[in-house]
């Protein structure tokens, strides 16, 4: 039987980093982007290319980069913002523009305060310029769900004729149940019949953006747009790997369709994801939760041994995730089993930075006996995001003292300079991150600081995630620092944050502060 | 109009406690347990009395303690099982046994190893036990999403004649999708029509927990199992918050529709279980997510500003959460004030445990400038929890020097009396650990290890969680640290795994080693 393909259009990089606390870096989100690809996911939104220079640059790095997938930027209905989606994706090999405007009365009245013509007309131009830049357009209605369907009509009419492919239809703020969103993809889809592709892009407000998405697929949608780890906006995205994962295993339900996701690829996206962005799935997320397979519990040890069908639905296998190999490597295993490992793991690597891996490798390996393939895929996220290091870590001494006063020593090079010097704090922490403030001069302001231990053991790395401000006109940046000491993660992940925020700097800004818009 | 009331059965002390790692004492039952109550669930499933003496005693006490929810325990269909369950529960003054057995094929085979009929009579059996112990008996068909609808149509006449007013259809694998659950649901509930109230348990492997739940309800389903923050083996239950917040927001669908909750009591009860089990939900959770309600992101600056329906379906005020009024007091606050606050949280607390409150609040206070109610429900817990001090945290200091040793001398009360010891580490946490077993003389293993800060600012508290196993054979032991200090929030958490694990003793076991059951 020839199945109908469901394009996986993924906005990780655009609405998940719109959630707060998810900011990434340009080497940050070149890395998503590869791994993207890798999974096989059809249309990556890679950014709002006018929103920022950064995000600007992203964007281009990314087209630059990405082969396999269609490259797409996010752009208001407006010139300006479609000039800067055409321009930041021109190096793409397959590239497509994303316009939206506000179809909903309260949107349209009270955000936009244009008449529905108004709207319409902004739309069709916004398609008709976003044309002369690609071939591939797409159009959302924002507030879709809460849009009067006639007008929604009119309006596709319209943009379709201007040249739109794709028509998107987001529930933008997460309020529909799935036999409502149903209902409107079904009537919608059988209006545009085979002029458009209907897409669904679903909030997850009321905890229901994957069942909505589902239902949305039965009804005529052939793309959905959806997010890794069900990053995104508030509540979030339709998680990609719920929406896959359901379609793959009840295919007693979904046989007529398939996606092109490479679905051994999952587990490792989740990991990149939440490494980078410090976003922690919890353990009881669906797929990709750390609880998800029951391996911990009693039940393990009879029912599953057993017959494994008895409660696993789902084998760990096929999301890539290694349940028996995951103890890899210790102190004394070689450059060549660590070169072979990192493979396995789909880390591509030249000579200088395997190099790189490896010393750490060692490094970590000294302390810590085992170390797990999830070690690894953080020691290598770390590395492969690291921005140019204006600021690094030498040493860092500490005295810490129950009803005495917390001290720290810490030596900085900067431009080939090491600064030492110490200083006090209210706690530990606060003594380290004091004294870097001393020394670089600028002044952090620590928004969130989280530590989790990336593997187990009393020797597990600690992954300290930082998230600072340095300025209170640009959003907070996210450091990470990863070691076997909690002290010196906690001083690397502060002053990446500072890099951060150095190589970031004039190409960061409030998010839409200007419109509120979004979808 | 005259609405229908939903029933809630939370699960949350049962199947969220299954989860590995949410293990939890009994002092800290018992809070949730309150909180429960305080939130208006009908009817609150608060263990497994058969599975160990240390959950009978916890069930015990709840029952003793909470009078305006049915107390509930879990049977399988035995009479040992039952037996603990009727005498558990014995001081409610509502309550109910809930007995199960799988009718799923896969599971009666390979599983039970039990013909159809045998499994009738064993239900049958279980039930009419039951009720000699009480007059409201929940039956649930385990796998009831696997299980042929004819089989289960037997035994549900088998089960009723019995004496079951409660039919529960689990999807304990969670497979199914929204219309397979709610065909199934309408079926059974036609079936059954006046003679059970049909309820539904649906776990969210796929991620559509909360939609099979909403579906069932429009199909008959008059309770609904659910978990605070989701919480419940693998990818979990179906979460309280999004069911109940999506019945009360979606009303125009729903409207004939209510249930009990005090939707006000969602955030502290949502607060109290991720500081108790250490499991936080992730930012972009619904309804209870730290990112559910868009107020950090530039869109709040105009769109929201502009009408707040553009982007908000609920208010945060609906759930809880208050969002203006979160900065409470500094050091110069006084005793008053402080009490003041409490209630207005909704502690109850005595005189002495005011004193011990208002102390570590000081002492807070002192090393931290501002301090929110999200501190302060933090510290209620901690101390609230708190299990009977065997060992105590006198004093720590800590010497770490990179590229030197770390080093820690801890001194440590027990018996009243005080030990001091140093030892060394491979990173500074590893030192204190290693140190406190040295005095203590149990050798801890660390599972995991994690720092939250509670609310903002580098002087922060310090919510530090750890999970110890301290004896192999029994299940890993949490315990939470609090200071501004993370070095003493992480010397006290990993104590206060020791001293939970010490309560316990004997009172623990690795859960249906012996027969794999759940529901």
């Amino acid at each position: 039987m020839n199945k109908e393909i469901i394009k996986i259009f993924d906005t990780t990089l655009r609405d998940g980093e719109q959630s707060p606390g998810a900011s990434m870096n340009t080497e940050e989100k070149i890395q998503i982007a590869v791994q993207l690809e890798r999974l096989g996911v059809d249309i990556i939104e890679s950014g709002f290319a006018a929103a920022s220079p950064g995000d600007f640059d992203a964007i281009s790095r990314i087209a630059q980069r990405v082969t396999n997938s269609t490259i797409c930027s996010l752009a208001r209905a407006k010139d300006s913002d479609v000039k800067a989606a055409g321009e930041a994706i021109a190096a793409a090999k397959m590239r497509r523009i994303h316009t939206f405007i506000a179809t909903s009365s309260i949107h349209m009245e009270h955000k936009l305060k244009m008449t529905p013509d108004e709207v319409i007309k902004r739309a069709v131009r916004a398609v008709e310029y976003a044309r002369t830049f690609v071939d591939d357009v797409e159009f959302s209605c924002e507030d879709a769900g809460r849009s009067d369907i006639s007008f929604m009509k009119e309006i596709v009419d319209a943009v379709i004729e201007a040249g739109a492919s794709t028509i998107n239809l987001p529930d933008t703020v997460g309020y529909r149940l799935p036999s409502e969103i149903g209902a409107m993809v079904k009537e919608m889809s059988e209006y545009t019949h085979n002029r458009a592709i209907i897409s669904v892009h679903n909030h997850n407000d009321l905890g229901l953006a994957v069942a909505n998405s589902l239902e949305s697929v039965m009804n005529g949608a052939r793309q959905v747009e959806c997010t890794i780890n069900g990053l995104g906006e508030r509540a979030g995205n339709a998680a990609l790997e719920e929406i896959v994962m359901a379609i793959k295993t009840r295919s007693d339900i979904f046989g007529g369709y398939t996606t092109n996701i490479n679905t051994k690829e999952i587990y490792p996206a989740s990991r990149l994801i939440a490494n980078i962005t410090g976003i922690e799935p919890q353990p009881n997320k669906a797929i990709v939760g750390k609880n998800a397979f029951a391996h911990e519990s009693g039940i393990h040890q009879d029912g599953m041994l057993k017959n494994k069908d008895t409660y696993e639905i789902i084998s760990p296998a096929d999301i890539g995730l290694d349940m028996e190999d995951t103890l890899v490597l210790g102190k004394h295993s070689g450059r060549a089993a660590f070169k072979d490992k990192l493979g396995k793991l789909g880390f591509e690597v030249d000579e200088e930075a395997l190099n790189t891996a490896f010393e750490r490798f060692k490094e970590f390996a000294d302390k810590k006996k085992e170390i797990y393939d999830d070690d690894i895929r953080a020691l290598m996220t770390s590395q492969m995001t690291r921005v140019a290091k204006a600021y690094e870590l030498v040493s860092l001494q500490l005295m810490d003292c129950s009803n005495g006063v917390p001290s720290s020593a810490v030596t900085i090079r900067h431009d080939g300079i090491e600064t030492t010097d110490a200083g006090i704090g209210d706690g530990t922490m606060d003594a380290i991150f004091k004294t870097i403030d001393r020394i670089t001069g600028y002044q952090g302001r620590l928004i969130e600081y989280k530590v989790t231990s990336v593997s187990k053991g009393k020797d597990a790395l600690a992954n300290v995630t930082t998230k600072v401000t340095f300025n209170d006109n640009q959003p907070a940046m996210i450091g990470h620092g990863l070691s076997p000491d909690t002290m010196m993660a906690s001083a690397r992940a502060y002053i990446g944050a500072l890099n951060s925020y150095l190589s970031m700097e004039g190409m960061l800004r409030l998010r839409h502060a200007d419109s509120g818009e979004t979808i």
